[in-house]
This record gives C-alpha cells, structure tokens and sequence, in this order.
C-alpha cells in the first residue's frame, strides 16, 4: 500500500517513530530533542496550486524540519505519517 | 437518484460506511484505523474555480485520503456521503 | 411578488417545506434525512463577480444540495426561501 | 439634506420605518415578516472598488432584500437609513 | 501645526466636537442623533495603494458620514480628529 | 549601534521618551494628549513589498502620527524604538 | 549537521543563546534587553515564495531585529535555532 500525495503535498514520518520501528528500543531522550523532524516519503507533483507554479524542492529520503502545527496525520499499515504542504517544510537538514 | 458535484467538488463514501452495508459485518478495530480513508464516486468538472483552472486529478474509484474536517455530510438513499473540494484531497492511496 | 437575485446568486426553496405546502401532509422523517436538498427557484445572471467571471451551472427546477450554514433565508408571501451563492451550490441530485 | 454615497454603497430604508412615518399606523404583523426588504434611496457611482470594476446593478426605487447583518445605520433628519455596499442586496423584489 | 495624511487617508473632525469648541454650548441632543457626521479637514493624496490605485473623491470641507468602527482617534493642539482611509466613508452629506 | 529597516520599515521614537531622555523633565501632561507622535529615525528602502512597489514617503526627521496597535518595541543601547511598516503611519504633523 | 532553509526563511541563532554557550556565563542583564536580537546562521534561496520573487537582503552573520512571534524554534545538536521567514527580519543591526 502506497501514498500519492496531491499537487505540492509531501508524506513525511516522524523520525521517533521510525527509530521504535526498526530497532524496538524507544530512543526517548533523543526523540524529545527534535520533535518536528521527519523524513520524507512521498512527494507530490507540484504543479499549480492556487494559481502558482510550485516547483518541488525536497525528496524522498530528505531529512526535514517543518512547522509544528502543519499537517494532518494519517494511519497507513499501522504506520503513522504527516501529510504536509511543501509551505509547511521549514528545512532540510544535511 | 445520483450525484452531479458541480466544479472542483468530488463525492466520496467512507470505506467505514460501505463494508458495513455489503458484508453487514462491522470491522470497527479497522475502520478506526483509518477514519479519513475513502472511495471517490463522482467528480465535480473542474473548470475555472475561484478565477484559477482546476484540472480533477482524482477519477471515481480512486481510494483517498482526505483533511479531517473538510467537506459536507449528505445523506441519499439512506447512504451517507461526504462532498470535499479536490483541494481537501491529500493523497491517493494505491 | 417575485425574486430577481443579483450576480451570482440563486434563490432556492427546501423541499421539506414544499411538501407541506402542497399536500399538507408533514413528512417529517423523510424531510430529516435530507435537510440540505432544495430546488431552484430563481438563477441571478452570474457576470463579473469579485473581479472573476461567473458562469451559472444551475437552472430553475434543479434539485441542488448546498452548504449547511451557508444563504440567508427569507420570507415572502408566507413561503421561505434561501438565497445562496453558486458557489455554495454543492451538487446537482439526478 | 440629501446622502450621496461614495463607490458601490447603496443607501436604503427599511419599509417598516417608511409605513410608520407616513400613515402613523404600526403594522407590526407584516413588518416582523420582511425584516430585510428595504427601498433604494440612493445609489452610488460605482466604478473601481477594491481593484475591481464595479457597475451598478440596483436604482432608486427598487425594492430588494439585503444580507442581514451588513450595513450601517445612520440616522439623517429623524429618518433612518441604512447604507450598504451593492455585494450586500441579495435580490431585487418585483 | 497641521496634519498631512498618507495615501488614501482622510482626517475629519466630529461636528459635535466643533460645535462645543466655537460656541461654548454643548448640543448634546443634536450631536446624539448623528454621531458618525464629520467634516473633512485633510485629504492624502491617494495614488497606488495596496496595488490599486486609488482616486481621492472628497474633499476638504465636505460633511461626510463614516464606519462607525472606523479610524484612529487622535489630538493634536487639544482638538480630536479621526484619521481614516477614504474606503471607510460612506457616504456625503449634501 | 544602528538600526537599518529592511523593505518598506520605518524606525520611529517616541518624542514622549526623547523629551525624558534629554531634559530630565517629565512631561506627562503633553506626552499624554499625543501618544502616537513620533519622529522617524530610519527608513528602508521600500521596493517590492508584497509583490507590490512601495515607494517611501516620509524621511529621517519628519514627526508622525501612526496606529496604535501597530509596530514592534525594540531598545537598543538603552534607547527605545517602535518598527513599523510605512502602511501604518497615518500622516506627518507639520 | 545542517539546516538548509527552504525558500525566504532564515535560520536565525539568539545571542542570548549564543553567549552562554561560549563563556559559561549568563549575561541575564544584557540578555533581558535585547530579546528580539539574534544572528543570522543560514539563508533561503528567495526565489518565487506565494507567486511574488523574493531576493534576500540578509546574509550569514548578519546581527538582525526580528518580529517577536514570528518563526518556529528548533532544537539541532543540542543548540537552539529560530526559523523565520525574511518577511518577518525587521531590521538588520549594524
């Protein structure tokens, strides 16, 4: 099962969840320290959106910072990802 | 009787909705699981919204995900459906 | 007495309260379960509206749903009507 | 003493106040049933408003229906009258 | 000492205001009746603002009727003025 | 120590704090019948704000009257400031 | 590690901050009357940001006055960052 987002949108997933994920061992101290980053999954063909030409700037496996408030969250397989806009993406960290 | 969503609007049904009507068998644990999964079943024409052209990237039968409190609940025929702007599509599940 | 709606705008009448009207018999939990169904009564000419051409997609005797909360009602010769934006005009019942 | 609005604003007065002054006889009943009709006083030039041409669609005399809540209620020679922006009248009554 | 207003701003001076300064006799009943009547002491000189342009159509001397809500309150030599934008009058007092 | 607004900003002081600063007297009475006079400090460049031109208006010692609530309080080396957009300032005192 | 801001955000570092990192002392005084200073670390490419060309005017290591609740906090290796948007730098300290 796979995710298409729409227009600029990106599928992100929480890097604490990621960690849980694969290792069993819930890093917690670490996951506090960086709650909005995430890496991405899926992203979106950006086209016009609202009347803008929107150029997508990040890809899949891009480590990324982005907005607190922003985004919905989706359940997929029992995986948790945030569906953002690309506006929503504050930074990639390399 | 049937459902002509008029520009950028597509109708969707609830996966929730439509496996209880078909098998009568409730499947609750999965359903919640994923509350804002469902079935597109019409397609608005798209055309000029809001002084912007709105090109429909979603077709009838296209699982989606949709934003959480977006859209209008209608009931016919005793269905329940929920009309959205395309906007308010996140992504296409596939 | 008659209602000539401006630009965009499109005078519709709950079906519920014409069913009463016409056979003075209240069908009450049918009228519940279609709350937001209405047909329409007057099409205003559409034309520039907010700086965007606005073509009706609706005609006089379309059964429509629209937005809950959206119109104002009001009432002439003792008959109720809404007057609503096309926009607020979700879909075309068949 | 005369008011000549600026743009698109419509000045209007509400029937009821009108039926008061010229017949000293209150007719609550009917007045309570049309709270929204009211009679153009005076009209503006129209033109550019907010970027956007506007031209007048309303004239003296009309009689038309207005959204509820819009308007300012100015008082001018113990008349009242309400002074709205033409996007405010819904339908013109005929 | 003289206020020069910006763009399409406009500085008016509330008639209740004069007329208790030059007379000396507060007409409190009179003012009560008309409380958004002013008089224009200033003019800004419109141009380009917000990305429209924008033509100043009233002018220093005209009795104006403005937004109840509307304008910054200000004293200058212990006379109140209110400066508003010209959008914010609604009509002229003829 | 000096502070250069960017786009279309304008650094401004308050002469109520001036007047302080440089007599030692306070004067409260005066400094409370005009709150909102100041006298511009620094300028930006104005430019493309907006996606709209800006071109400045007021310069480096004028006295002006600007919104209220408007503007950010910085101090620097002991001194305070008000940053605003040009858009709030109301008009120049001559 | 990194942050590469997207499009006009800036990746600013408080000198509160930045102060008590290097010399183990907390310069509380100092610190409490320049809330809103902070140094810039990284620069967005500008480029098109909501349909309108942005070109920077802030460059690494620029001390800069920003809008006190503007931007998103991050915390990156155990130093604390503030993401704002360039619209949002009020003034650059020179």
């Amino acid at each position: 099962m796979n995710l298409k987002p729409l227009s600029d949108r990106v599928v992100i997933k929480h890097l604490e969840a990621e960690e849980k994920t694969q290792s069993g061992i819930i890093l917690t101290g670490t996951a506090k320290e960086k709650p909005q980053e995430a890496v991405v999954v899926a992203v979106g063909p950006g086209g016009v959106v609202d009347g803008q030409k929107v150029e997508m700037q990040v890809k899949v496996g891009d480590k990324v910072i982005y907005s607190k408030y922003a985004g919905t969250e989706v359940t997929l397989d029992k995986e948790e990802y945030v569906i953002v806009r690309q506006g929503d993406i504050l930074a990639i960290v390399e």
